[in-house]
């Protein structure tokens, strides 16, 4: 698929020299397409990263869906820890960790108003699927009845930038402490309920 | 000071035009000074990122000091109360929000192994300061005796740079109501310990 390799290509080209080094010309020449092929697709370096973040973004809202439509309520927990396994199942792309782009997305939003008005978007249909789960917690009686599920999906929602972060800079975090890690923290046990597929 | 001086100066230039479009010049014409006062603060441009980290690091490791020595121990949410309280009372530093420096420094570091290694450096000791207020609390009763507050601590940790970015990117979230959030996910009331200062 040609958008792919378009952006795999840019993915390389972002990891190793920057995202502000890399050129369109060089996406090309690394994709190995021609210029009106890529051009097609992404007109402008901003369309690549907004892409290449849109893709993560698409996993992380298949990964709660599934957390959603389970036939049993997940645990804060539980559905960050299967939304961290999908994440991490796309991170490698070709030896390039797509995940970084989410933090170079983050840094070049401050500076490009439109591009922060895309992540925006994005970041709040997350983060209202972290409300949602944590509603149906709330409803299953696992939280008090007048707990505010808006103000706490913001702290749900803030572990996972805190896990990609700790991730890509300390190099020490793994999925299976950090889920256990918010379970000691809420007090809830991470085990899964039947009916989450993929675990 | 001089140094603040010049600082404030290359964080007024790097919100202003980006840290990759700021020049060692751009921060000289803008810091007022001559070009060797400058450089015998900061030889870089990387000099200048990471005395912005370090000063914003600074004043988080002063506000877990102050929970970690107040008389009572502090809940999760009371120690993250705490230092957001304090990190944004000098958020604003003219007009420029000091915290991006933060958000950018986390993309440049991805591709500048010597940044990555002293931000490494920086992230590890406020975490830990997360572990300590954890252990104390552990010690006081409020976690299980075996909880692991290692793995508590990355998540409490995490919560930080996911408050930070939800308030530079989608700019709508408060201290109180993150705090309140993570104080609904723990189940442990979010008001402030006798002892605790500045509060």
């Amino acid at each position: 698929m040609r958008r792919q390799q378009i952006l795999s290509a840019a993915l390389r080209c972002f990891a190793l020299q920057g995202f502000h080094a890399t050129s369109m010309a060089d996406v090309i020449r690394e994709s190995g397409l021609s210029a009106g092929s890529v051009y097609r697709y992404f007109p402008s370096k901003r369309a690549l990263i907004k892409a290449g973040a849109e893709d993560i973004f698409a996993v992380a809202r298949d990964a709660l869906a599934e957390v959603l439509n389970a036939p049993e309520p997940s645990s804060p927990a539980v559905a960050l820890k299967h939304l961290l396994t999908r994440l991490m199942s796309v991170a490698d792309n070709e030896g390039v960790d797509r995940t970084r782009v989410g933090v170079v997305a983050w840094g070049e939003a401050l500076r490009d108003p439109e591009l922060l008005d895309d992540l925006r978007g994005l970041y709040l249909r997350i983060r209202q699927d972290f409300v949602a789960v944590l509603e149906r917690w709330r409803t299953a009686g696992h939280l008090p009845a007048d707990a505010d599920v808006t103000l706490a999906g913001q702290v749900l929602f803030g572990t996972m930038p805190g896990f990609l972060l700790q991730r890509l800079i300390l190099g020490d975090v793994e999925i299976e402490g950090y889920v256990a890690g918010l379970a000691t923290l809420t007090g809830a046990a991470p085990t899964s309920p039947a009916g989450l597929p993929g675990r």
